[in-house]
């Protein structure tokens, strides 16, 4: 396993990290094979290990800590999330102070553990101001609940103001992005994200680098019945389309071509960025954390990558 | 004339404004006519002229100082610029300290008054540090050259950055951004600029309003020959699509319902923008001046403003 | 024994100390025999006791707790440090604020005590940026880890940095650097690092000022077999010269001459510098403290001193 | 001729530079002469032109001024100094406030100009508080006297110290330090100096690149009568030693290969580091204006390199 720093911090990450959104607690049940994954991804080198208090509403927090706590703590870097409602109780979501310093409580205590590595805005919140949220974030990391904070899903202006009003204020500054990014949705960070957050230190931790299964190929004939994707309208709609089927087909000789699947393609082309500091995959069999994992220090050359862009471009 | 504050700043501009881009000094180059278009502009509520040096090389300014000179100076909003070459000397260029300081003091001179309302930055310049190009249009307000500072043509983060670390540092922010924006160029600020421009009490002034005259309506069959448009390939290449024209077309009965040129449709279009403070418009002859300032003050209903966004949208 | 301020905090440490480094845990092994050592030195007045995580692997650090632990704690000045690898975890080594805060908690487990005296940076780490390793020292010092932190290795220039940064903005900054010095190695500390660490208020606290043991003058004949210095290559290499042995011998008629041995001339010769705190020393039997607790409060004569340069010159 | 940043700072200077340094009002005393030099140096592309108060007792900078008064003022960048002494007086020499402030004005009426683009301190002065001088060097900045601030011969401490005080405290920092630099004075910059400008972003302007001369090989056969070599005892016993004599022969093969003088060679030489900015070099004839400024863009190969290092290490 290749790791990288985490953006400008001294800590690094593996660059394939194993996250529990939509797996573990949903899609995977089963906590023996929460714990195989689990383990797979370890013994791999993965270090970095994602949650959130809202997947599955804490049990994805709760499968998945129960099984980090057999390894030293200092091998693991472990985050989670704050900022979508975790009940109807009003004050329960958003990013006031008093939402993330009582959020952070109840995941330390799902996933068992006295400090997180990286606790994240989980989105921007209009309705508390910058300040508060900063000045909270920097509370939680001085409080030692966690030894960096990071954000997800914000905008190249929130992240150069809460970097710039940190650094002036003497306060913790977020060291992490993770938004969304693959082969089928990369405008965004690559206009919008990677100048701001590369100018101030802050390293991409990306999400569902495989466009939701998509780039693995298991779509190449339309979406079978009970699949994760056929859950998730919102992606379906904006993924399965006729063009990005074709696209993805497209890849497979390129892939084949280098001894990869294309999901180690997909993986390997997002870590093409030095911005990006590692890419979050999804497991619901251990196979999967075994193909994935591949992809770690592939280096793909000028040429493929121009290859690439021209398939998605077309 | 309507006018509006400047962003959060106390001073009101007026909501049409005179630039003196690709007009004084270059396609009208007869004084007697500059003073007509800007005495006409004067006399008509306008208060606030733009210029940069790079206009004409310095020559638009010369012209429409000459011009401004005869009002009271108090009763005048003037801006000009700086960033783009004004020689082939390796220092006339940029926003080093040093360029920013002899710059303005070029515009005062050729200007002929002691003060700018506004000094913008006339793009970012990522060979000097952030930094250094605020702390220069801080020195430039609080050596009295200048009342405002403000950017042009910069990103979100960037101003957003500009704003947060001279407010964290007690210096001037930047007051307002200039931006270009249309019917046809609206992306970019409204996806991305507006947010955070709002936030920061940063008001846009916006370059080229009318789609270098497309939304005029007068490339409706074509360009011809001698057009202010032809002389700038880029220009056209992008706004003047067939299918720009047709948008342009069906723009027509919906001004006519109005009583509105398509000009002022445009205009006040822009204007429907709270965070628009002013749009720049330019102008070759005294009737264009009496024709644009007429969209000051106009209101588009949302059933307009939703109709033009269908055919804009086509 | 003679105690001196630890650069310009308020805290006294003995101008003799001991180490736990290449001796408790590696040369010296029984537990007894680390006991007979460290209560000497503690009765001989020694109140500064010098660890690391990695000497011997955490082994040092238990050996001397363990004796450590049968004196009142407020009557130590006990310190350890951090910055090499613990391990082959990505994460178990440098100073990023994830490897500061878990390694002090396990060197705090190790020693059996709740906090350090003085908590050390043990080589400068270009991989973290310096606002993070200054928060995190700082943090430890907050959070009752440690009272004070220093620096080991450090350039004056990175010293010179930390104290800056530090003070400026309400951070503790670090007391005391400490660097190799001895008669053999004496260039860096005297032109590079006093002149910063005495205008910053930081104490040196010396390591190796007997140059590997070279200046007892045991390896006046060459080296013995099974020595200590045999184990250390590098250092043998730098110090075991033809020249070395020839100034070593020509130290004795010196020390003879102010009734010292070598090693308490070469200690008091490193305790001539006010910029110095203390000198710490290693000893594998109990003989060896008695000796070197001698060279505490020994002042040399601007005569001696003078002799002593010309023959290190020579 | 090629421009470069100087250091992290927008403006930018041309990679050689002229000096008046022991030239003008010393061995150059015509006006006629000093306008040759300097008129063949502007028009070659040298927009840096380095003075300071002490050189020549000021005369230096009144016959320079009098020659770039000729030129455009915003087409150069002109640097003086403060710190040695101008006369008896007490307060005529040193950092203070005082003397800083009040001997900028001297320079400028000197040299016949509103401001200086570089003003620096020519050493660092003990007697002065750190907090002093960054204060005062900044109030240089502010008021309008200068563009920018620099320190000569500072140790890396002292720099450190300097940038950093000045950015926590929102105060101008130092872009610029100048130290002596070149192939027969070669490790202080490389091992203490550059590591901490690099860092700091503060650019090298380096004095003396060609060794006082030694290095166009003229001392090949010794010191001739009347050199200018012969005028500077200390310089004399630090440079013409056999063994320097030797390496600037051996020099002379590796010249000659790539069809360059030997002063070429070691201008070229000088700026092979990123981390310089610019050598600033002395002429007392026009010729070798037009020698040095064919060094501008020269790159050498690491082969080249390493030739020259085994010389100058023999």
């Amino acid at each position: 396993m290749e790791y990288r720093r985490l953006g400008n911090s001294g800590m690094k990450v593996s660059e394939i990290s194993l996250g529990g959104w939509v797996t573990f607690g949903a899609s995977v049940n089963d906590q023996q094979m929460v714990r195989d994954i689990v383990v797979k991804a370890y013994e791999s080198g993965i270090n970095f290990f994602d949650q959130a208090d809202v997947y599955a509403r804490g049990k994805s927090e709760e499968m998945m800590g129960a099984v980090l706590r057999e390894f030293p703590r200092h091998t693991l870097v472990v985050s989670s999330k704050v900022f979508w409602p975790m009940s109807d109780h009003i004050n329960d979501r958003g990013l006031s102070r008093k939402h993330v310093l009582e959020s952070i409580d109840g995941s330390l205590k799902r996933l068992g553990t006295d400090y997180l590595d990286i606790y994240f805005a989980h989105r921007y919140d209009p309705e508390t101001p910058m300040e508060e949220i900063v000045m909270a974030f920097d509370h939680v990391v001085r409080s030692g609940r966690a030894m960096y904070w990071g954000t997800s899903e914000w905008t190249a202006a929130q992240i150069a103001e809460a970097v710039t009003f940190a650094r002036a204020n003497g306060l913790h500054a977020p060291v992490t992005e993770q938004p969304q990014y693959s082969m089928l949705y990369r405008d965004r960070v690559e206009k919008e994200i990677l100048p701001a957050t590369t100018r101030h230190g802050v390293g991409l931790v990306v999400w569902s680098p495989l466009a939701m299964g998509m780039l693995t190929g298991k779509y190449d004939e339309g979406m079978p019945e009970g699949s994760r994707l056929s859950d998730n309208e919102g992606f379906a709609k904006s993924f399965l389309t006729e063009a990005n089927r074709e696209r993805v087909k497209a890849l497979k000789p390129i892939a084949d071509d280098l001894g990869l699947t294309r999901s180690q393609l997909a993986l390997a082309w997002a870590l093409r960025q030095p911005g990006v500091s590692s890419v979050i995959t999804g497991a619901t069999k251990v196979h999967q954390v075994e193909d994935n994992v591949k992809a770690a220090g592939v280096k793909l050359s000028e040429d493929v990558i121009s290859r690439i862009d021209q398939i998605l471009a077309s």
